[in-house]
Order: structure tokens, then sequence, then C-alpha cells
């Protein structure tokens, strides 16, 4: 039995997410496992980093799976290569030691946030950005970005209740401009369930007021999501990369 | 009666081209126009630069068009901006002078043809790249290339019989690589009906072996398309702009 860790790319437009789930198709992984079984002739399970919502897309998302393949890599990359749909990339294949598994040792995860702020429209990436025109006072949103890292419990930015813990550290919070463009990367070891969205909708809360960066230590503290700002919309989430 | 420059990205996937045609829906002039009539009380006829083909990307399309409006171009170009559909942008609207027309105008366009070498899929860019992955001399590609510029009738790269004057100058063709794409880039007075498709496609297969870059001249001169190489496929080409 070999273990195998592969890279990915997707475009998330048209999938329900990652997970797959019971009467729901269209999802990243069912379609992933779906081909890889037929590849390999035996059911194959994947594990992926972690969940994407569904509608966000991802630059470097990383799973593994065991499997029994006499092919080398690089013939097992080219078949998946061949059968995976336009929408769904694989960027690489490579053998991995027994015991890795992608969602277990995952150290660090990158996620961007893309942002037209331009209201010169650009076609071209018109499902890959949140379309966004007020104005923004960046400075202000950089200063509750730096108030959102550390280790805090971030009830606050998660939409659904967690039985388990909220803890998290955020890394880095960074806020880029260029052509009309704003882009916010997020590091950190783990994220909630639509935590890179709230962290998002909050700081263009804060970019046009309705929020100021002085209230972020409050808002992590209260543990409640309806003191944060509102969920950005999925189509500008990329996770980027996992880091190992 | 105002005289109005308007300048368009589109992205082509959906549109049977440019140009409005009977029995044909789906072309990014009747989309225009039908707006432009709608909004402005009156039936309006807007002159393209130029067609482009079925499924061909435009960055920079710019067109003219006359009409009576009370609207300040600001007003008139947010108005556009609303209601065309989301993979036709309205870059920017400008007065012009009451002689200026955007075909009969234009001094020169410039194409860029967009190709995917790497083997490594990007699934973000899949309707906007040709996927090419065999391997090329670029050396030789750029031989050819500059064989192809200058003044000549390009009967040879033209797919339809001309009735009018096959003559044309390409000022220059530019072919650039960086991360596992290749760009060629093809600036020129005007262009006959498929003529970037079909140099990029003789480029392909000079870069492949096919065909020698000492053969241009010969092929230029048999002005038969039969003697040029293969069409390259709409969705990797892009009108970048037009001078005037």
């Amino acid at each position: 039995m070999k273990n195998y860790k592969l890279t990915l790319s997707y475009d998330g437009t048209r999938y329900n997410g990652w997970q797959k789930q019971k009467n729901t198709p269209d999802t990243i992984q069912e379609k992933l496992e779906t081909l890889l079984s037929r590849l390999l002739g035996a059911e194959i399970e994947v594990a992926g980093s972690g969940r994407t919502d569904a509608g966000v897309h991802a630059l470097g998302q990383v799973c593994s799976f065991r499997a029994e393949c006499g092919m080398s890599c690089e013939e097992l990359l080219a078949a998946i290569r061949e059968y995976l749909p336009a929408d769904i990339g694989a960027l690489s294949l490579e053998e991995a030691e027994p015991r890795f598994h992608a969602r277990l040792n995952a150290r660090a995860k990158t996620y961007e946030y893309r942002i037209r702020t331009s209201i010169v429209p650009d076609v071209f990436a018109r499902k890959y950005r949140y379309v966004f025109t007020e104005k923004l006072d960046v400075n202000a949103m950089r200063a509750a970005a730096e108030k959102m890292c550390g280790e805090h419990d971030y009830s606050a930015f998660c939409s659904i209740r967690m039985k388990k813990s909220a803890v998290r550290t955020v890394y880095s919070i960074d806020i880029s401009e260029s052509g009309g463009e704003m882009f916010i990367r997020f590091r950190g070891n783990g994220f909630l369930y639509n935590m890179v969205r709230i962290m998002t909708g909050t700081l263009l809360d804060v970019g046009t007021g309705k929020i100021a960066p002085e209230d972020i230590d409050n808002i992590i503290e209260s543990k409640l999501r309806q003191n944060a700002g509102f969920t950005a919309p999925p189509q500008g989430l990329f996770l980027v990369n996992v880091e190992y």
C-alpha cells in the first residue's frame, strides 16, 4: 500500500465545496474519489487538508490517499489529469511517508481574499473577485487586521456554534493593493467555518467606518457572531497553500 | 448629435463574435446596440474597430456611435455598465470629434495569442488559453515571426478568398515566455479574416519543426492558404488595443 500526497487547484464556482455530502452532488472530494477508484480499481478515500465552502477556489489544496498502484507517480498523475474535469487541476503528485495525512499533519494554511475595488469591470476575473467599490480606509483596515492576529477563541468569526475548541492562531493578515484590486492574505494554523469570509467582511466594515479598529478586541472577546461584520461572498476566496 | 468613442473588454466565450448577423443571436455588437437604443430612446448603430471571430476575447475593443444624449459621459458610462452582461465590460467612454469613426480611423491594432505550454493545468485560465504542450523551438519561431512582418499580400494567412486587397503591414510579432505560458503579440495596420490565428498556427508548426523558418517567404508569396499552418483555436486570442 502506497501513501500519496496530491496537490490540486480548482475553480469552485460550480461545486458544493470540497467535502462530499449525502444527497449533494458536485463536491470536489466526490469527483476525485470516483475518478481515483475507477483508475485504481478499488474504493479510494481521500483526506483533504480541510473543507472549502461552496464556491470557494483553491490554488493549492492538498489531499492524501492510500492505494495499491503499479504505475509510477508520473503515470498516475498523467491519468488523473486526463480524466479530471477542466475546472479541477492536478498540480503535483508524490509518494508520502506512510503516516502522512493531509488534514492531521497540516501545520499552517494560507487563504487569500480577492476584491475588485475599481468601478472599471474586469470581465475575465468576474467569477474570482468580490466587487466592492465603496471607499475604504486601508490604514484602519491594517490596524484592525493586526488586532485580529494571535491566539484567540475565534467564535465571533464562525457561523456555526462549535462543540470543539474554537481557539486558533492567526500568524499574519496582509493587505495589498494594486491596479484596482485589494488582496487580503491570511496565514494561520487553522480556520473555523466561514472564518476567513467573516474576517474579510469585518475588515471591509472597518474600511467603510462601520466598525472601528479598536472594537476588534471586544468583538473577539464577546465570542458572539453578531458583533463581527458581514460574511464576504465565496467567489473572492482562494485557498493558497497548506504547509506541513 | 454627439459622437462617442467607447472602449470595451469582453470574454468572447459565449458569443458568435463581434459583428451582428441575421438569424445569429449573441453577438457583441447586437447586445450593445440593443442596450444603447433602449438607454437613449433611439435606434443606435455602433461601428466597431473591426470584427472579432466567435470565441475571441477583447481587452480593448473600440467602437463609435452617434446619439442625442442629455447625460454626461460619466452618467452614460455608469448606465452602460449597469446593464451590460457580466462578460462585457465598458472600460471608458468619451466624446469624440464629429468625424471620428472606430473602423475608418484605426491606424494600428494589437492582438495577443496566449498559449499554455506547461502540462500543469491552470484551471482559472482554461477558457483563455490554447493548451499546446509539444516541445517548441522558440528561436525558430522568432526567426519565422521576423519573416512574417512587413508589407505583404497576406492571402496565404486568410481563410476566406478576398475580393479587396489582402495587402497589410505587420509592424511586429513578439514572442514572450514565462511560467509555462507563451504569449505571441502581433501589431499591424490591419488583419484579414483569421489571419492572427493562422499566423499563430504557422508559428507553432515552425516550433515543432513541421515548417522551416526559411519557408515563410515562399508561403507568403504563394498566396495559398493550404501552404500555411493550422488555424489556432479562438479561445487563446485577445484583441489588446486599437490605435488612432
